[in-house]
């Protein structure tokens, strides 16, 4: 067995010796960016894993492994222009860089290639894999739609919000799994276990991701500690606290929700976000209502209600992995990786 | 054999029997939309009439006519983001009725699903007609991308042009006529040159857009005649124009290019379209260029070289159907489609 290192050393090879067509040069530009801009690629890597494990070559799943890794960029290059974000990984998104079209079209391309690179699998499993790899393209459209539309409501629950994340998330390290398990091997049935263990572990870790961004350590996080707070973020925290907090920490709430970096409604400040000579909200302002909704968090008892959740995910998913008949070593590198993913501070 | 319009009711009737998921809406409503704008349905007609010609039955490619009329209306959704369209068929586009963001993530999901509907074929011929479909998706982004590069540019070449409008628009008719012959039980030859046929007919037929653009009957093209030129698109006319004019000419012409309706640059008028009191350009004014621009292609002969160029490609079509192989009958639905397409006015 590799190590997670070496199965992203084999990948980056593989990403290295990909030469795209040379012509439209702007049309793969942007693709060549994104790419670079690097990253653990979790999901090619759970891909040459799995093939492995399940008794194959990681090299022969170098397809799949692609095919994971193109999709997951076409679905960042899209998102950040609905998201409207303008960095990534520190540099600036492709639509900042090139051109909201250029991220468009580009995005689009990656998409197409990703079909081409699932093809790349022996005949007798491109059919099987070509539905599941489809079938979880159209879960992540749909989680990013439910995620858009979560923005314009206040009413949703947590359990709207898991389903949210299942199909955003989570469906895609189950796919990764899935597909590099049938390559390397595995019965259907296997496959399917799999696919559990990832989906659950995926959910398992947004919701790590929601907790850290409020609870982080600062010496990690930084000044991104707060961020979803302050970007008033449907998280699971917030949805939490705001099904269970009691009615004055529920208004509380909902009037620093809406307001950005401002305060509260009802105790307007002199200078806010919104005044024309100021071009960012003031960071005490800030720091206030990230203070005031971590508090009414605290009384929620909503940090212990998301390590609760993450605990019965992360459970979940080590129960589909005892159902996937692996040897004890193989299970046990499966286990370590959600160890790594979900405990270890990031 | 069927006549075109049974074939388009055949199709429309299986569009009507799709019902997309219901959920979440938002990602389907846009779906809807742009399919009920309507049209010709010339593409998955196409593909049904090459499946029935090759001797099988138009309800057997039904799968490869819904993935082609996807990816054709995927294509339109970002297309229109990108093109800054307001209106297709005299409605508004996706992106103004509903959203930008709809408009990016309903045109992502019809093209997963268009990967989707490509698959409901003969398991047999599956990988094969996957192949053809990707590689033809590739193109068409290809083919956009140039579109949009070359509005930067002034020295596009006529054979730059015509293998943008190969790319964007030729191949995913040559890739209808494929994909219906294969799954009607043609042979991979006889498919090939269909696929020529129709990729020849998609130039013929954008060419012949151009010139109606311009020359068309006023009577059926009414105030659109002309917008080409006051967009100062750089359609085969006017390239053939920059191309052969002589130097005074190519001076006028220059000197209207760039200024939507308004006077040539070397004669400024009163009152321009860049007047922030006025929110449209003189229709004087474009008339004025429409005429202007007109006159230069009169002298460089642009009009006789479009139809020439139109007649080389119609005849080229014809060269590679009578390759197919089909019974007289059959060659005659197709030669007279052609005629249909380029000859009788639209």
């Amino acid at each position: 067995m590799n190590t997670l290192d070496q199965y992203r050393t084999l990948f980056n090879q593989a990403l290295e010796q990909w030469t795209p067509p040379d012509h439209p040069r702007t049309l793969y530009e942007p693709v060549r960016y994104i790419l670079d801009l690097g990253g653990k690629r979790l999901r090619p890597v759970l891909v040459l894993m799995a093939a492995e494990i399940s008794g194959g070559r990681a090299e022969d799943a170098m397809g799949p492994a692609m095919a994971i890794e193109w999709f997951h960029n076409f679905s960042l290059l899209h998102d950040d222009i609905m998201d409207q974000a303008a960095l990534r990984r520190g540099k600036p998104t492709v639509h900042e860089f090139f051109s909201p079209n250029a991220a468009i079209l580009s995005g689009d391309v990656m998409l197409v290639d990703a079909f081409r690179f699932i093809s790349q699998v022996q005949p007798a499993l491109f059919p099987e894999l070509l539905d599941r790899f489809s079938r979880m393209a159209v879960e992540v459209c749909q989680g990013q739609q439910l995620d858009m539309d979560f923005e314009q409501r206040l009413n949703v629950t947590r359990s709207e919000y898991l389903e949210m994340i299942r199909l955003k998330t989570a469906v895609l390290l189950g796919c990764s799994l899935y597909c590099g398990a049938r390559t390397g091997g595995a019965t259907v049935e296997q496959a399917e276990s799999l696919y559990k263990f990832g989906e659950q572990l995926g959910l398992a870790f947004q919701l790590r991701d929601d907790l850290l961004d409020t609870y982080g350590d600062p010496d990690k996080f930084g000044k991104h500690v707060g961020g979803d707070i302050l970007q008033d973020k449907k998280t699971y925290l917030l949805i939490h606290a705001l099904e269970t907090a009691t009615p004055e920490d529920h208004r509380m709430l909902m009037s620093w929700v809406g307001r950005g970096g401002e305060g509260p409604a009802a105790t307007p400040t002199g200078t806010t976000a919104t005044d024309p000579g100021q071009s960012k909200p003031a960071q005490p302002a800030s720091q206030a209502k990230i203070a005031a909704v971590r508090a009414v968090f605290d009384r929620s008892r909503t940090r212990q209600a998301a390590e609760s959740a993450i605990h019965d995910h992360h459970t979940r998913a080590l129960e589909a992995l005892a159902l996937a008949g692996l040897s004890s070593a193989n299970e046990n590198v499966l286990r370590d990786l959600a160890e790594e993913m979900l405990v270890r501070e990031q």
